[in-house]
């Protein structure tokens, strides 16, 4: 059964921009949010203290409707696949079940190698445990 | 002939995460400079003076490898299809020729409603000349 | 009897910079966030929908220790006074009990004037009272 | 005599807020970026690789009137004093000969102690000698 998170969330001023909406990029922001709620509620942390890093590969977001300064909206955000090195997750932002936006996330496994470069490495078992 | 941009740039501290990287987020944000910087250089205006408007309707990023602080990289983004009511802009981010990122924006253009909603209009004439 | 909040928060991935601590111009946004949840507490609007708007006049911040990825803190934030046209915060955001930073705000009551300028007036009577 | 710098930047629509004005914590990015133009400028590096960070240890901003969506303005930023451990910069940002705002930044040396707390420490001479 996949891993799942729903966090609940107010937009700040500070997130609005001259158009008096939510700017598109914090929406990714949103997503990693929620995506570290989900790490901590299954007990795992993505701290650099623990050896690897999970730089993003690839992610994306179809805007359905505007989120406003003081809306209240919804992050549900699930994982959806585990392959070796990487994570995708899923994510659905609605306000009121009214749907914003969808978005994807694919996160991969890396830590850094001898030469200070990043390579990609196996994801760890706890974690493809927790969240697979 | 397809509108294009390239704009150079330098990664700013501020534009950093804890894993010493440029944050995912911000490269929707240097897109953004980027097709802002193809409008002036076309003689057009995106400000909310000009009436419409021109909300994110889609966009997505692939990471190729990281920017860190103080890389100096390129931004070239380019029209690349425009409908009666959306464009559509590819990106390309690079540093000293290494590809770090390639993503994609699509935005619609929209007017507010006699009832205060945003609604899709036409592209204006001047923008689809300038940019198509 | 000054108006004041306590907030509790989380510090997100994405508020830290490439020294992996909390970037110092976020304690400003930290600040922001719980003005506009006194606000809220106090069944006031700061929305550009009321006619008035509130920028700020000045800030400041002193920094006595770092916050990092996931430290949990508090932002107290109480009205330190009122002037006719002004209000004055004042700001302790702590850890643990541990002095992390203290700030001040000072922001003014504005509306657009006849020509879009924008123009100091007197606090709403509402405000004044509820922040008083 | 005093190392100092100017910088020419235009508002990029993302520093913008709800109200349609620059976000008022943006002009504390906008002194950092100055202040990183000025070490580079002085030949120096503040890079993390270093091995000495340089955190804030009090800033503040005076806001004299609104920057908007492709304003040009410019940054000039001085240093105002140097001690054994820190520097203290001072800003004047303006557009047009306005003046727009004046801020303040207090930085300290700090190494990273055995314990891995932040320690302060001397300024390197380097620094004190191409800054002082």
């Amino acid at each position: 059964m996949p891993a799942e998170i729903r966090v609940k969330r107010l937009v700040q001023f500070h997130e609005t921009d001259g158009a008096g909406l939510v700017h598109f990029s914090r929406f990714f922001l949103y997503m990693e949010e929620a995506e570290h709620a989900l790490w901590r509620a299954a007990g795992l942390s993505n701290a650099p203290s623990t050896g690897v890093g999970w730089p993003r590969v690839a992610c994306s977001c179809d805007y359905h409707a505007p989120l406003r300064y003081e809306d209240e909206f919804e992050i549900a955000l699930r994982v959806e696949g585990l392959t070796r090195h990487t994570i995708t997750y899923n994510c659905a932002i609605t306000r009121d079940q009214v749907a914003i936006a969808s978005g994807k996330l694919k996160v991969a496994c890396v830590a850094k190698g001898a030469d200070g470069r990043l390579v990609v490495r196996p994801i760890p078992d706890d974690v493809a445990t927790r969240l697979g």
